[in-house]
């Protein structure tokens, strides 16, 4: 089989779609159910049926564009990503995993291989949690993580509910039927930048994820007690905003002096109510998003926050609610899968690094219902999230090939 | 004379007002120029007019209502406040010295006065910093402390030039008309409520300001490196949020531990980019307001500001910039006002205390073009700014009476 990765076509394809953005290029910023998201699906649908695959969406937006395999009863090789973006992001994140995975379908077709068990590539709703607060939303549904009554209480910003909104773009259907039945998939694979500086330093080419991190996060809300800037004396104030810096700095220390560099924690949203330069804020909001390869490393940062919240909600007379979002437990991939990866980069002459993902992925989800492993390419600086996110076409073209001999050896 | 105020006309017209704002009620929110704004300024014309009153507004929207005097060539006196309300603000800030103004006009017509001096009603424009970010922007034109050159370079959030809004509001003629020609009026006085809490504690009815306490606001850009939630280490991070929370516990211990419980500072503002869960905040805007009736003491937070930012950027190895929007001096009201103001209590029999105002007002400014005093009345608990801001038509009532009082004596 002569297997070939169409560089110049993927690379154009990436181009066209960070066009389809709410922001100005180079900004990508794709939120979910947003007109550019939605604008983004009908693209790929379009792509995906050129290539001959069928295509179906279940009731979240969950994507599946199917190359019918010889044995309709075999369970059926899934790969895949996401196509939103957070705000002020990148080309990379997700993209690579779905347009690299549509092109070494295509590749195969190209090479004139036949399928045994079905190929499907998969495009996940709003891996990324901008808008409802929760990532993975697509793959924890799909996986049975999330119930479907579970997911009708989320809301978005505006306080409309995710059915609401996933109605409003155009998704009929029932939230319980998104649970795929166990078995479907004989494997799952998710081709990713790595979104970390590891391969760029140890110039490797290609990593293969053998563990996943696992994310908690939580909105918080200060509620204290607003007043006149100038009026309110010092020493009888309540500022939610103080209380806030100070929960911020600690989240920050906690993950510093944990015992380990894999903890990591952030706070990336804080809201500030009323918001007037002379005005003390009395309700604040900010969110904290920890993570770690270690699960009880991680649910000690989370439990050393609530005692310093209460600490300092006590201290200062105002009340702290934490909310907890989510917290999942780190996923193992599947030696199989792992292997399979291992043996296509083999035959490709390809050195590659079994590695951690610091960052979470459906495939997070996915080990649920399927045997599952990740392939890492570089990027550049390791930056991701951003919008100087950078993965050169010949690393991407790289990942798509192996990607399209591990899929070949895995439906035959 | 037969003095009387009209307290269910006041009343009635106090919440006819507050039910022209953005926020549904109790809340009035009523930002300079947007259509709340300037549906209230049509509001109040009308009611001037209905009582007789030439109208004029000033290329700002400064707006004087004229009640002609016999004596053509003799300096007005004038009286008034402002109409607009900071986001989530109550209704009587401003409102009381506007409306409390007319109905003393009012009650002086009833009375069958007849002024020698003319007696002017003035609505200021944006006495509240929330749009332009610099507070009394009307009276610091008209009285010269603003000149029209640096008003043209004030920009709302929107990056939309002060001269560009206020033509949209349907404002004409030049900025550089609107200062006032020096001597134009015999007096200036402003009714306001306290928004701080001694005439309540004091039990006194009344409080005539000597003393106004000088703000100084800033806004700070905390600019460091964004970058994944995930997969960028503590070590390597420069996280714009950390730093700010770091500025914010400076600025509030820095008021903390003056000399003086008369200092205050408050950082009201905090918008942080991109502001995503997951992703580390690379920049960071917040705004910062110092105020003191001591002049040196106030600056020298600004100054143990501008040294604490420097630690904080050089040891995060990011950058901070500091704007200063206005640094004003204290004002001392004049004492042949006073004297006015104290006689008319003393005619009324009411107690009142001379005190200082911890908040600003456009009287800070008018004192550059006239013998200036305020006359504050209690508010519930201190509180302004807050929609749970009070004041009895009681007290408004007779702080109406005694600033009509007042107003017949210096018109004579």
């Amino acid at each position: 089989m002569n297997l070939e990765i169409d560089s110049a076509r993927l690379l154009s394809e990436i181009e066209a779609l960070a066009l389809i953005s709410e922001a100005a290029p180079p900004v990508v910023t794709r939120i979910v159910f947003t007109p550019a998201d939605m604008r983004a699906r009908v693209w790929l649908i379009d792509h995906c049926r050129a290539a001959g695959l069928a295509v179906r969406q279940d009731a979240v937006g969950n994507t599946f564009a199917r190359w019918q395999g010889s044995d309709h009863a075999a369970a059926a090789v899934g790969t895949g990503s996401h196509l939103d973006a957070i705000p002020n992001a990148g080309k990379y994140d997700g993209v690579v995993g779905v347009l690299g995975g549509l092109e070494a379908i295509r590749a195969l077709q190209r090479a004139g291989f036949h399928p045994q068990n079905s190929i499907e590539l998969l495009l996940f709703t709003s891996e990324e949690p901008t808008r409802f607060g929760i990532g993975c939303l697509g793959s924890r549904l799909l996986s049975g993580a999330l119930s479907a009554d579970a997911a009708r209480k989320l809301i978005d910003s505006n306080a409309e509910p995710l059915d609401e909104v996933r109605r409003k773009a155009g998704l009929s259907g029932k939230l319980e039927e998104v649970q795929m039945p166990g078995g479907y998939y004989k494997a799952f694979l998710e081709l990713h930048i790595e979104q970390g500086p590891v391969l760029e330093r140890e110039r490797v080419p290609l990593g293969i994820v053998t563990r996943i991190a696992a994310p908690a996060s939580a909105r918080i809300s200060i509620e204290g007690e607003g007043g006149h800037a100038g009026t309110v004396l010092m020493a009888d104030r309540r500022d939610a905003l103080c209380a806030a810096s100070e929960l911020i700095l600690a989240t920050e220390n906690a993950a510093r002096t944990s015992s380990s560099i894999d903890t990591v924690a952030t706070v990336g949203m804080c809201e500030v109510f009323p918001g007037a330069i002379n005005s003390i804020p009395s309700l604040v909001r900010i969110s904290v998003d920890v993570r770690d390869t270690d699960l009880a490393r991680r649910d000690g940062v989370m439990c050393a926050l609530e005692t310093t919240a209460k600490q300092i909600s006590e201290r200062r007379s105002l009340s702290i609610r934490i909310e907890m979002l989510n917290a999942d437990a780190p996923a193992e991939c599947a030696p199989g899968v792992i292997d399979a990866l291992s043996a296509s980069c083999r035959k490709h002459g390809q050195k590659f690094l079994p590695m951690i993902s610091r960052a979470y992925h459906d495939s997070l989800f996915m080990v649920r219902i399927a045997p599952v492993a990740m392939l890492f390419i570089p990027c550049r600086n390791g930056y991701s999230h951003r919008p100087d996110e950078y993965a050169s076409i010949e690393d991407i073209a790289r990942g798509a090939l192996v990607l399209a001999e591990t899929l070949a050896g895995l439906s035959v």
